[in-house]
C-alpha cells in the first residue's frame, strides 16, 4: 500500500511514522508513507497556498489552485483509489473504514489546515471526507496520522503477533476486556483469581463475559449493531 | 497550562509539538509540554515496562508499577486536575471536553501501547479515561497529540486571531459554513455571487443558514443539542 500525505507543514508529521509500528512497516517495505509539501505547488516567492476568504470573516482559506496542482502531479503516476480530505464535518471515520481502507492499494490524505480548503476542492478534487472526532484540531496532519496509523496497523504482517489486532476493541464490535500483568498483587490490589487458574477454557468464558459486560455499560450503543 | 505526557515512545510525539500553532503556543509561554519516557520508570537492564498477559493471549501488558513510580513522582511536584489515560473504550472526546480542560492548570495524559495498561492502573492511578474515536491505534500517543492540540488551541493567545476557533465546527453545535478564496472562478468553477457583494449582512445570514444546512443533511444528531 502506498499512502501520500499533502499538507502545508509536512514536518510535522516525520516522527509518528519514524518509530514504532509505522516504521516498522514502512522498513518491511508493507507500506510506502510520502509526505508532500503543498508549498511546492504555491505561487511566486512565498510559495502561497492561502489567501483571505471571499466574504470576509477571520481565518485563512487554503486555494484551490496549488492543491489541483499537487494532485494532478500524483494523480499522473499511478491511480488512487480514495482522495481523502480530513474534515471535523466529513463522514466519521471508524474501525470499519480502517478496515476497508486497508484492503487499498494508494491512497491520498489531504490535510486542511487554517480554515480549511476552498469549498471547490471538497465539490470537485477529492473523493471522500472524513472526521477522526467531533473536536477542532489545528490542522489535518493529526487527522491523517491518526488514520494512517489505524489502517497501517491492520495490512497483514504489520503486527508481529496476527490474532494481536482481531482482540482489539471493536473488531466485534465489543469492547475489549480487561487485561493483567505481574505482579499478582500490588500495593493489595490483586489480579482476579481466575487468570491464574491455568484453566484455558473458563478464561476465555470469562473475557467474553467481561467485553460483554463492559460495552453494556460504556458503550450500549456498539451492542445495537452486534446481535 | 501544562501537559505532562507519559509514554514509552516519547520521540514519537515530537515533531507534533516542534510545528505550527503547537510551536508558537509553547514559545509564547501559553503551555509547557513535557514528554516522559516510562522506560526511564522500568525494571532492569532493559528498562522493562510490560510483560505478558496473566491467562495467556496475544499481546504485551504495561504493568502498573512503572507507571505508579512515574505518577508518583510527578504528583510530588504539583497537583494534578486531572490523569487521562487515552483508550479506545474511554469517555468519547469532543470539542466539548476539549473547551472545559483548556481551564485547568495541570493534565497527565498516560498513553497505552501494546495491549494497554493493566487494569489496575485504570481502576486505582488515573481520574479519567478517554477516547478520541472507534478506532484502534498502535498507541496512545496520537490519541494524546491530538487531544493536546484541541485543547491548547483553545487557550486565549494561541491562536492569532481570537474570533478563528469561535467560529469553527461545533463551537456553537453547528458545522462551519463553506469557505471560499482567491480565483473567484476556476475550471468554471464559481464562487458563490453573494460572497463577493459586499453586504455583510446578507454574508452572514447566508453563512448561517448554510451552517444549519450542512448540519442538517450530514449531522442531524448535533442539533438535538441546539434546539
Amino acid at each position: 500500500m502506498r499512502i501520500d500525505i499533502i499538507s502545508v507543514v509536512p514536518s510535522l508529521l516525520e516522527s509518528p511514522f519514524s518509530h514504532s509500528i509505522l516504521k516498522r512497516a514502512i522498513q518491511k517495505g508493507l507500506v510506502e508513507v510520502v509526505l508532500h509539501n503543498l508549498h511546492d505547488y504555491g505561487f511566486g516567492g512565498y510559495k502561497q497556498v492561502d489567501d483571505y476568504p471571499f466574504g470576509g470573516g477571520a481565518g485563512m482559506v487554503m486555494m484551490i489552485e496549488p492543491i489541483d496542482r499537487c494532485l494532478s502531479a500524483l494523480k499522473a503516476e499511478r491511480n488512487y483509489d480514495e482522495i481523502i480530505y480530513l474534515t471535523p464535518d466529513g463522514e466519521r471515520f471508524t474501525q470499519k473504514i480502517a478496515n476497508e481502507l486497508s484492503l487499498k492499494n494508494n491512497l491520498i490524505l489531504l490535510c486542511g489546515h487554517y480554515k480549511g480548503v476552498d469549498e471547490r476542492v471538497r465539490e470537485h478534487l477529492i473523493t471522500r471526507e472524513m472526521s477522526i472526532g467531533d473536536y477542532v484540531l489545528s490542522g489535518g496532519e493529526l487527522a491523517a496520522a491518526v488514520v494512517a496509523d489505524a489502517v497501517i496497523r491492520l495490512i497483514p504482517g504489520v503486527l508481529s503477533d496476527e490474532t494481536s489486532a482481531l482482540t482489539d476493541s471493536f473488531q466485534d464490535n465489543l469492547l475489549a476486556p480487561p487485561v493483567y500483568t505481574r505482579p499478582e498483587e500490588y500495593k493489595g490490589w490483586k489480579v482476579p483469581e481466575i487468570l491464574l487458574s491455568g484453566n484455558h477454557k473458563a478464561i476465555e468464558e470469562w473475557r467474553w463475559e467481561q467485553s460483554l459486560e463492559r460495552t453494556r455499560q460504556k458503550r450500549p450503543d456498539l451492542l445495537k449493531n452486534f446481535w
